[in-house]
């Protein structure tokens, strides 16, 4: 017979899932009703009107696709790019390369714009190759990289591509609610996210956003869209409203009384409040993890707040030390993935967790670990040095 | 400022989701643990190996795709559907019509076997269908009609396609753990499923097994996958064992939790006795219903037990009643769909909605209901009819 699975109760400082509050999980566990109760059909209209906010979007077409971003990510491109369209893929860290995949898989061409992993995307290089491609349909790139801990700028991106005619689609998976989003002030055409990185809610759900031009596209399509399940045509026509409603699938009724109460939070919050709170934790982080002796990985003013790069020290283990932060201190923090494997911690401070105690733990916690393993730091100095941006405040 | 949402307790006796037990749902809130954290791939490990107990089979690519049934039926034919592949779809309810869909849009071609709304898929028009299509690559059709509450012959119809050298993709949304379900003595070759159904589990994944003949031909696969998201490549990878596990998504962690609880339960109560449980309940409800005077929809040969279809008598006003039902007594059952609408109820038995407290209460408010509308029915009757049957156990 199997048992019951009880988890360890973990600080979660990698890059995702971030700590999911109490208040969220509490909302999760509420009695499952029918996806077609008028009860159900009030929560989506709140939850359509929270997403606009969160994404500061007056777009009809807001909501959450149910299954996680890596699928919001395919809805965007399955809708919008049909075969034959030409589409520039920013690539300056792991997710722009999914995104390459997601053109080349709807029939599209990409063409690809690189920048070293750890740097923004460029926008000279982008500029130079709607230059090179006139015809070009779509932009694709990732605002807040999640491999590397890079900020791009969406706003001149964004209006580059509006200047050249073509429709802009944008990860924002790791950027809602730790950063400023503005879809409508940026010109956004789609923007894709995840539920559980800055809103610190569960994983599973991705909240999409289509500008009308975007829509039009979508409506003018000659091909039907290659996949049922993410056919925004049809997923409008689930969402669109107590009126019109079609069933199309079951939505995830639970994930969404979750995702609801994260969005109410983040509203109570206020969207300003909630980015300054990243941005002070991030900078007390900072200056413990420097005080420390260690460097970060990115250039400060690309770096996310949301999550720290930080460069491993020499002979420094770096499995032996992320086993035993989650061993001893139950701590996640996140390896390096792809071009950065064994070079880099990522390092969280998402949503909830952003807050003064998880800073002072995860400095305090590495400090142990790393003075164990013989490391070339300096102790004792990195919870002062965070405390005195605290007190700043 | 938008407040927190408070579901009503609802009685869920439609077509899903189904009432999710307090254990479950106190698993969904237990604290979110990140998804490459040892004790996660535990967690994934247990949730196979109870899956390949629930689909009765030793396939090793058994998993849960991480969002609703829809997308899991959309995997199956994704990855094993190549453009040019002749697939045999048999339609008797809505959702036949929804593989002929995913066939088309995978550039397939849909050979259509119809049946009429509420009769079995017809084995002998399979037959034919194969004879006048002999290069078939694969046989679709669903095992318990969510639309009708009809049950097909799995066995004979994978049989007739292994014979005649195609694989079978079989829908299994309704029936897991509520019927039957013999993945490997029965031949199937890929079947999907949900977990709001007759597992009881919140909604949004879909169990999926593959056989080896099915992972072969994905293995084969000239074309890359349309759907990067639902690739079982890569989808494999990332469930494949600790030592190659290879990042691919983010999965739903908390729903695994309430998935691995519910997986539990049934392994606690055994897959023969909630098979005689749902036949036990659904045939107390039968008695009921008949003895109020109301006929069932389906032939009882062909009946589902964890979903019971109703004609509605004559006289009724379907909506006005389900509303009451709904404000009244809290109760959920469901409409009829497509051709159905209007003509039918669809009363679910599903998982732990399946219970005798749950059809003495159904029984009763119908009844108080259908007296308040004045419908032809015998009254004070049905409550004792179906007592019988539970004292006959």
């Amino acid at each position: 017979m199997t048992h019951s699975f009880y988890p360890p109760q973990r600080t979660l400082m990698g890059p995702g899932p971030s700590d999911v509050s109490a208040r969220v999980l509490g909302a999760l566990a509420r009695p499952t009703i029918g996806h077609l109760d008028p009860k159900f059909l009030q929560l989506m209209d709140e939850i359509k009107v929270l997403l606009q906010f969160a994404f500061q979007t007056q777009n009809a077409l807001t909501l959450p696709i149910s299954a996680p971003g890596s699928a919001g990510m395919e809805a965007c491109f399955v809708n919008l790019v049909a075969p034959g369209d030409k589409v520039i893929v920013c690539q300056n860290g792991v997710f722009g390369g999914r995104m390459k995949e997601n053109v080349e898989r709807c029939g599209g061409t990409a063409v690809l714009v690189e920048d070293p992993w750890g740097e923004p995307v460029s926008v000279h290089k982008v500029e130079a190759a709607f230059d090179a491609h006139p015809d070009t349909a779509m932009l694709a790139f990732v605002h807040a990289e999640t491999s590397t801990g890079v900020r791009s700028d969406v706003a001149a991106l964004c209006a580059l591509a509006t200047h050249r005619g073509a429709l802009s689609i944008v990860d924002a998976v790791t950027s809602l609610g730790g950063i400023e989003v503005s879809v409508d002030k940026w010109g956004v055409d789609a923007m894709y996210s995840g539920t559980q990185k800055c809103l610190s809610c569960v994983p599973g759900m991705s909240p999409i956003t289509f500008s009308e031009r975007a829509v039009e596209r979508i409506n003018r399509r000659q091909h039907k869209v290659q996949s049922w399940f993410l056919d925004m045509q049809l997923v409008m026509g689930y969402w669109g409203g107590a009126s019109k409603r079609a069933y199309h699938h079951t939505a995830p009724i639970n994930n969404l009384y979750a995702l609801h109460e994260a969005l109410v939070m983040l509203e109570e919050e206020g969207l300003d409040a909630a980015q300054a709170r990243h941005l002070h934790n991030h900078r007390a982080l900072v200056a413990g993890l420097e005080a420390m002796g260690l460097t970060m990985a990115v250039a400060p003013q690309f770096r996310l707040p949301q999550l720290n790069s930080v460069l491993i020290p020499q002979g420094v283990d770096d499995a032996a030390l992320r086993t035993a932060l989650l061993d001893e201190f139950d701590l996640e923090i996140g390896a390096g993935l792809g071009a950065l494997a064994g070079k880099t911690w990522r390092i969280g401070l998402m949503g909830c967790a952003s807050c003064e105690r998880n800073v002072a733990y995860c400095l305090t916690a590495l400090e142990a670990i790393l003075q164990r393993q013989g490391a070339a730091i300096m102790t004792g100095r990195a919870l002062n040095a965070a405390r005195a941006v605290f007190n700043a405040q």
